[in-house]
């Protein structure tokens, strides 16, 4: 069995007391061990601060990229065998793990071009010289630098590979070191990407650390200058916002949490027409894909009450076709859950909605999973729900069911009904709509805009072109209002900022002119 | 005595239960009570959201700029009369209610103009289209749109006008409506305004309400479309940042708490130069302009080792030019604290500076308050202290008192030894760097930046045209890292972003171009 290792002050540490032990989920097998008990927490972080911080703000932007862009490449190089370590310890399809991967190794990627552009300058402007009283020759001029503390990001167990990244591009692309926490459950693959990452030597020592195992006590040591960015559940975000150290320092804090996003069919779309096609697919690929455990994935499917009937049973013809088992098996479609306490989770979940809702597909209860040991595996065959408008519903639009479930939601195809019931939601990541009427799009789009971090909107001009709505891009703002935890991460160079700090520099025209003039 | 009344779901309305009084700090005459026990503040909330906040988002930002234009000349009409306010219940001389009042009517000028610019639009681009695939068809927009919630503003009892002004301006150009609480001691003039903005009926229904006493329950009835903006304390801040309501809900929160803001003397800079002595008089200005009752004002002034004697010695000669008394006497040059709590407060901070710093200057202790009735008012004095490099000085860079004290730290001249220094302080909203030395400054700037929300400099070639470090302005970002709350406001339309939604909008590049085409 492996036994993860923490990667802190520049050296690799193996834990101290009882480990977490890794595992596949679809054979419940232990694969590894980790544990970070023993970590020097508060040496860590004053390392990634000291070394790691100061050693990166020395680098150009153009520097920190070009070192981005490496991992991004190393990270592609060595796909087959991340892919490898997703089926096994992530319970991923080789799509599943592709889109975790290669969604990494993009986010690197499209980071290293920002570095590119922004070239060899260490300091940001923010917008324009400003004159600041009747004389032109005082001024003022935002900048950007980086905070000199250290960037923690806790990510989540879906994730490994772009959770990984997708933080730690922005981070370091800034100028800011990070301490690396994935979830425990699912951390082969991040360990191995991490592994990759030290001994290619790509960033300065300092610049990188990975914690195997739990967080320790790290947040007591976070201070006025470092970052915390958690994507994981409402819960945990809220006590990470109110940690007594968070809180005294004012640490700056990101959070993804939970959200029930919504997928809105126009009463315009025609059943079999490309854009209607396109709708089915995407609800059943955030249904199915990941097992549905993706932040962005559809948990709530508006259908006008003309095509309900239609959507549902072509819901159910494609749900019909998964093939849920290990994904080890080329025939496998869905694999498991990844833990067992996510099983957990999500069968309190279905429970819930089963009393709010009405189930309208769900898998023969027969179907064993394809090759999984007998009653091993934390399997969940999808489940479609329908919610009717009435009293006792509430769940549907509160309880996010972290699994391959969705709930069907019947609406008078007017743009002020649609934006009704996605508001329920109380802020989310995404929200989608599918329809050819420009005026319907127009309307539903500025009554969602405001409950949600990205609005995505598909017609039939666009069915060969469009990006997958569940896909996070790094050009793309990544969060929401609300339940959805009120954060944001990417949006390309927007999310440098979350690790820079915003100055007005008020001095003489001439000095701020020729300072940042290059 | 006048009886303050809340103004809200569109009527004045008067508490119940025992009202705070309002006195003049001068003479502790009770000049007004204030209550709000019985408001409905559930119902205020519901108000400003349903009926404030549709009204606002139906007008164009031209349209909001100019009610908000109105407001700041139905200020600077009635200026005189609040002067007079300011006066008797701020302790304020008339120098410090003109910062006060001019500054809010400066400021919504500032944001009238910059709604003016933006035009008659309801929507803002945030950045380009931006393609997202390898097909141009389908593209990415950000765009921001007004939260769909209230903005409630906690605002501190030193700037009663200027702090209703410039958080009311920005969170109604954005299209929020605002509830604003003064603090109940030094309401008396934020009431006024009010009842101007009421009887000019400048704003639809439900965009401005106003709760004169308690903030009660209101805070239990936040949701996650609404924003919570606070200046004062930074214990209070945690506390509010920290409420069950607002963390549930991901309510969005701006802080504006404590700072201990450094003027820094460069070692090139000559006694008596211009240089100078615009740092003496910025430093005794701070000191004494709102009796030190200023966010911003200097509290470690850095000077060179062989200049700490001048230092000392210039300040002195100032300080001992300062009128301490009821700033109804024309000849008064700084008034009383704003209430006992603060002198107590002030008090207690001097007692903590006095065990750590030495007592460089302070009024002779016969020296009575000018125009004040014997034993009473809530005067205290200059202080000025100095602390040497040694062990037991931590609170000269952690207690911001605030009040007309501040502390002289000498330097060895270097940009390092200064940047460690100011850095002490854990966050500030300002520090003022004076020198004509262009390496020492570019070297201390990059060094303080991370620091702060802004960074002032002056040298020779700007004594005429600079602005004061203390004066925020309109157009520049006011907030700080850390200990100054990790917030930030104002900053032109940069400002606005905190009341609105960023939202990725995912489409047809033809749509992206036709809907914000104008």
């Amino acid at each position: 069995m492996i036994t993860l290792r923490s990667y802190v002050s520049g050296a690799w540490v193996v834990g101290r007391g009882k480990p977490a032990v890794l595992v596949n989920p679809s054979t419940e097998e232990p694969l590894a061990e980790a544990g970070s008990e023993g970590v020097d927490f508060g040496a860590a972080a004053r390392f990634a601060r000291d070394r790691g911080g100061a050693a990166l703000r020395a680098l150009t932007f153009a520097q920190r990229g070009a070192a981005i862009g490496k991992l991004g490449k190393l990270i592609f190089a060595h796909r087959d065998a991340l892919i490898d370590l997703a089926i096994a310890n992530g319970g991923c399809t080789r799509g599943d793990a592709k889109f975790d991967i290669d969604g990494g190794s993009g986010t690197l990627a499209a980071y290293a071009a920002i570095g590119q552009a922004l070239g060899d300058r260490r300091v940001l402007a923010d917008g324009e010289l400003t004159q600041l009283s009747r004389s032109p020759r005082f001024a003022g001029q935002h900048i950007l630098t980086p905070r000199e503390g250290v960037a923690v990001h806790v990510n989540a167990f879906n994730f490994p590979a772009w959770g990984f990244a997708e933080k730690a591009a922005v981070a370091l692309l800034a100028g800011m070191p990070v301490i690396v926490k994935p979830a425990a459950s699912t951390a082969l693959l991040a360990h191995r990407i991490m592994e990759l990452l030290v001994d290619a030597a790509l960033f300065p020592e300092g610049a990188v650390s990975f914690i195997a195992g739990s967080v320790g006590d790290l947040v007591d040591h976070l201070g006025p200058q470092d970052v915390l960015a958690f994507t994981g559940s409402g819960e945990t975000g809220a006590a990470l916002r109110c940690h007594p150290c968070v809180v005294r320092c004012n640490v700056r804090v990101n959070v993804e949490a939970d959200s029930l996003n919504a997928a809105v069919l126009g009463k315009d779309v025609e059943r079999g027409s490309d854009t209607y096609r396109l709708f089915i697919n995407d609800v059943v690929r955030d249904m199915t894909q990941k097992t549905g455990q993706k932040c962005t994935a559809i948990r709530r499917v508006l259908a006008p009450r003309d095509l309900l009937a239609a959507v549902e049973e072509d819901l159910g013809i494609a749900l019909d076709a998964v093939v849920v088992g290990n994904p080890a098996a080329a025939e496998v479609t869905m694999g498991p859950l990844a833990t067992a306490a996510q099983r957990k989770d999500v069968r309190s979940g279905i429970d819930q909605l089963t009393a709010a809702a009405r189930v309208v597909w769900r898998a023969p209860v027969h179907t064993a999973p394809v090759a999984a040991p007998a009653g091993k595996g934390f399997f969940q065959a999808p489940v479609l729900f329908r919610a009717e408008e009435r009293a006792g519903i509430a769940a549907v639009h509160a309880r996010e069911v972290f699994g391959p479930v969705a709930t069907v939601i019947s609406y008078d195809g007017t743009a002020a009904s649609a934006i009704a019931l996605v508001r329920q939601g109380e802020g989310g990541l995404v929200s989608s709509l599918y329809t050819n009427d420009r005026a319907f799009t127009e309307e539903t789009l500025l009554g969602l805009a405001p409950h949600h971090g990205r609005v995505f909107i598909a017609g039939d001009a666009v069915v060969e072109h469009a990006t997958q709505p569940g896909m996070v891009l790094p050009l793309l703002v990544h969060g929401g209002p609300g339940r959805a935890g009120g954060g944001e991460e990417l949006g390309g160079r927007r999310g440098l900022a979350f690790y820079m700090q915003r100055t007005a520099v008020q001095a003489s025209r001439t000095f701020l002119e020729t300072w940042l003039g290059s």
